[in-house]
């Protein structure tokens, strides 16, 4: 049996339709598995769940290898993000782990397991990727957002310092500060202390939840606004597809050949 | 009186407007008794108050009968939802009931028939059919923002468990715990607290607050797209009907006409 | 000097720009007394505003006069839903109050006359009215929103008045603690305290946030699509009266004509 | 070498690209020095920082020379805002403080040097500039929100200023206290306490929480309607130009042309 052959068998698994229900229901046990981690357990069922939890690691890892097989070009495999993703959360969970500290980064690598999810279900995988298609749109409103954050927290921490070093301790406790104002989390509390020093700090406040609602209002506007034009090219282009109805331009054109018509009919 | 006259005078009786009008106004009056009935009542009162709530039971019964017999198929009366939810409603509401214990029941049932107000109003119930539709369209996104929720849950309650096992005690109460932080109610009590153990978990909320508050924008902004397409579908075909316009395809066949009529006389 | 050209002249005086100028001014005046009546302000002081207040009443008092005497149509005056509160407002000022009590009430019709500032500027009328005018299309959506408040309220009034009186005590109360559920305003401490005691009561306030959120979603965008729609109509119909341009009507009416003058000829 | 020449050549050193870079990366030292000093600081260090602020202030000082000296209209350099600006912030930064009193304005007025970012980013300039574009066509619903709040803190500040003058004192901490209202911030709180006083003081609140929302999501969709109509128009210019299709109007004219056409040939 040669390599090619084998190829091709492994990619007829790997299309089969059961197959790919086989893994979805592997990553919910795995998920569910994660949540039941969760609870405290007897030490007779937490056996059970360590020999469950090398089982799937197994079933994942004879997944990637079929996957990795069936693909032709063995170089592009890894070009892709998600089997990249995959391969690295499957890996990590195979290292045996004795030391205890080791045994939290390990349980927390199993919860990254549920993300397979993602990576299985090609309409997710689609909807995050419109997501993030959306984010470098918006690098601008972010930088500028960022700006105002940084310039308040300076001023924050110049100023209140003295008041509440809790918090406004050096710029990166006030950014943080600040981001609980900007979502109204107890935010007068923190503004009655500060202008028990200065009675005219709520004006720092005020300004700055005009800024940032401001400048987080457009960043919204713009994705719908992104969102919107896009959807409207898709239906516009499907329509124009489907139709096959005559446009502005065909009518312009049987108009040049009738007068040519005309015109030579005239001669 | 054979049955089929029978059905037809109830018919009549069904679409009668003052008898809707009735139905509406006995509903209303239920829902008032709801209301009444939390508040203390004299038990004077409160004995008219049972023999009111009966009679609204029998007036209900009455008219359930009324349409089920109006109803010519009498297979598909059940095959509508909202008179199933009718009926069941009615029938619970007449099974008597001694045992305390059940009493509550009985009056949250009571509390149920206030929905009929929806099933009665036409513009209510398509209303709320508009509601439901808008949801499978974003079963993907809801699908995301659960797989969101889940892995912080796990990584919430395998990380922060014993510095507060009421917020973060399993995977379930991490979920609730994150709903509440989402919702931005005390969330940063929530977050000092882990961050005396784990100074860097403030990343832990802020990446969680800026996927689901992302996440929640897209679909939100799924909800606009879908339903301005839809009112502006609407909105085309209503004014195509309605002012019988020559559209394009109308011009350019006029045109073919045009040239087939020019080139017969040239011939 | 008769009625009618007393009545032109004021009319002129009414459509005085200064005289606009002037009305406005003094109600700036009476918007700022009405801010420093709530300082603490030295008796002597007191007395001025008291003698700038009646000075202002009596401005009022004339300039509804001069409008009044200006309309050519006396009935037609307070057809006009703003001139009725413009007299009223002036009207009740001019009861002399003696009593103490009654004096809080004298003060409270001087704020409203902080109203005034709508009914003389245009865009701030033509502003209110286009925002009354999208409430009444929201209406099936309100009514859907008390249907689901009443019935959440009588639930919460049944289930938890034994463990806080305070919060779910009757209907009414209830209601006002749904509100502040819906703000999210430490809903988590009302719903801790029902999960005590009911532990699977998230439910009740999951559900509900989700319902209110949903039905306030479709509000939103219920008046996004109205406006929306409504500027699109004065932009199109803006552009038509603008620009002359032909349609596709009169292309094709060009075209019919066309084909009677070609067959005219082929005659 | 006379100023003309001089004129071109430092037009030239403005222009180039590793100036423009340069500058940009002085700026963000400059922010960074900003955010340094928030910490606590070795003396040690703190003498190189204030070499390092120094420096930026000379290099500072050379660029805005250069830039003024390339510029070949030197009145219209200070008509630009943002030249002003730049010129401003880096004057104040010159003057020298021994007063420790003054050394805290000093740290304030060299914040202000990070928002030489936006200065010197064009899309961050241009970014801001569409944000206060938007902002005069909200000025009367800005205004009428105005009124809503002096209205209901004039009424709070009469009602309310015995029940608890830290919230109600005079008109300007009532409005505060109702834009905390605004923001849900612990605003049942403020309205318990009143409550316990007039009972039927919750109409106050919702009324002004209705008010207040639904103005904010009318200026809120005045902005989207604004952004996305400005957002049609320039797509559909953009198209009109790149595709040089026919319009309905060239349709048009071609057929009055072909009209003629066909009337000169019958004759």
């Amino acid at each position: 049996m040669n390599s090619s052959t084998l190829q091709a068998s492994f990619e007829r698994v790997r299309s089969n339709k059961s197959f790919e229900l086989f893994v979805v229901s592997v990553i919910i046990a795995s998920a569910l598995l994660v949540g039941v981690k969760t609870y405290e357990i007897a030490p007779s069922v937490r056996q059970l769940l360590v020999w469950l939890d090398w089982l799937i690691t197994f079933i994942f890892l004879a997944e990637i290898t079929i996957r990795f097989i069936a693909e032709p070009n063995k170089r592009r495999f890894f070009h892709n993000g998600w089997n990249l993703f995959d391969t690295l959360v499957v890996l990590i969970s195979l290292i045996p782990i004795d030391n205890s500290d080791m045994a939290l980064v390990a349980r927390l690598v199993r919860v990254f397991r549920v993300l397979r999810m993602i990576s299985i279900v090609p309409e997710l995988r689609m909807l995050l990727a419109s997501l993030l298609k959306a984010l470098p749109q918006l690098g601008y409103v972010i930088l500028l957002m960022f700006i105002i954050f940084y310039i308040y927290a300076a001023v924050g921490a110049t100023l209140f310092e003295s008041i509440n070093p809790t918090l406004w301790g050096d710029i990166a406790i006030s950014m943080l500060t600040l981001f609980r104002v900007m979502t109204f989390e107890d935010w007068t509390d923190v503004m009655y202390e500060t202008m028990a020093v200065y009675p005219a700090s709520w004006i720092y406040y005020l300004s700055f939840i005009f800024f940032t609602a401001f400048a987080f209002l457009n960043m919204v506007i713009g994705i719908v606004v992104n969102v919107m034009n896009a959807e409207n090219e898709k239906l516009l282009k499907a329509e124009a597809e489907e139709q096959h109805e005559p446009t502005l331009k065909d009518v312009h054109e049987k108009l040049v050949r009738l007068e040519r018509l005309i015109e030579r009919q005239g001669r």
